[in-house]
């Protein structure tokens, strides 16, 4: 079996942690002993904790990029019940974490896009790339009827993520899928349709 | 006039300093220099930097009490016109520091809310304070015919503030008021009608 570099467990531990307990109440030391590697090894790998934030933002951002592959932007089924799906699966991956934790992109966002314009530029982008799959879905569903012909994907798709992305803030501090559950609701009932 | 305390010097700094940089990144120290206060006065008037945190918040959520006091609980006009001068007159404050900040309850939540029980139980009190509020408004649109009688007011001011501080969080993120923009017209076209 190959071994895991330090870097590798450096990084692993970072998703942990910073998702956990937000990226300033996670230190470098925090890191290196949840990692179990040498106290220098960070400043071998890492120019700088705030490099460490973006690369650690990137591996999340892959994880949700599976995510959104195989429902959003999988071409089988109906379109507005991927979007069932995208939320879903999400929520399974919050429920893991008894929902404290919520979505990294949320809380780097909230925490971090006044102190670091790196991180802030990451977010930019997840959150257009993001968009786009939401619109690629919608642009779907309007093409197989689910959704009205002049019905506009893009807008939607911005206001929904950003709807998401508050309801996921109110899961995480009450600890309750409740938020979650009621966006679905409105989404489809108010929304989508 | 009277002489401005060292507490309430240490309390007008970190509204401003947590506001913007956020509650991990803003340290004692800094509050102290900002502060302009010896020192040692930071450990003589708050227990803990937590406990300062609750008290900023506390701060916080009487300067938006007040907001929600001219708008949402102002028994004089259009209810639903009433939501709409709530948003305006929070995003005109969001505005005056270039969208960079946010709300702090949203800010707290994201950063906070697994790390300190204290703030979280605050936030949970301002959140049940601000639906309770929007709930208000919203009977009262349904009383005056704004909204149909089966209207559920609760449940739509849960996911109505939610969903905002989506829109914030987005806003901050981009530097750019177009998420709020876009959740106002969504609100006011597919939800309150």
């Amino acid at each position: 079996m190959a071994q895991i570099s330090n870097r590798e467990k450096l990084l692993q531990a970072g998703l942990d942690l910073i998702h956990e307990h937000g990226f300033g109440a996670t230190s470098v030391r925090d890191l290196v002993r949840a990692a179990g590697v040498p106290q220098g090894c960070f400043t071998n790998h890492f120019a700088s904790k705030e490099s460490f934030g973006v690369e650690v933002l990137g591996r999340y951002r892959a994880e949700k990029r599976a995510d959104a592959h195989q429902t959003l932007l999988d071409d089988n089924g109906s379109p507005l019940q991927r979007i069932r799906a995208y939320i879903d699966v999400r929520t399974e991956r919050f429920k893991r974490n008894g929902m404290r934790c919520g979505c990294m992109f949320g809380n780097f966002a909230a925490e971090s896009s006044t102190e670091s314009e790196a991180i802030r530029q990451e977010l930019l982008d997840i959150f257009a790339e993001n968009r786009a799959a939401m619109a690629y879905c919608l642009e779907a569903a309007v093409r197989v009827g689910e959704l009205p012909e002049d019905f506009d994907c893009d807008e939607t798709a911005a206001f929904l993520l950003s709807s998401w992305q508050g309801a996921i803030l109110s899961a995480k501090t009450q600890r309750d899928v409740a938020p979650i559950e009621r966006f679905k609701k409105y989404l489809f009932a108010s929304i989508l349709h």
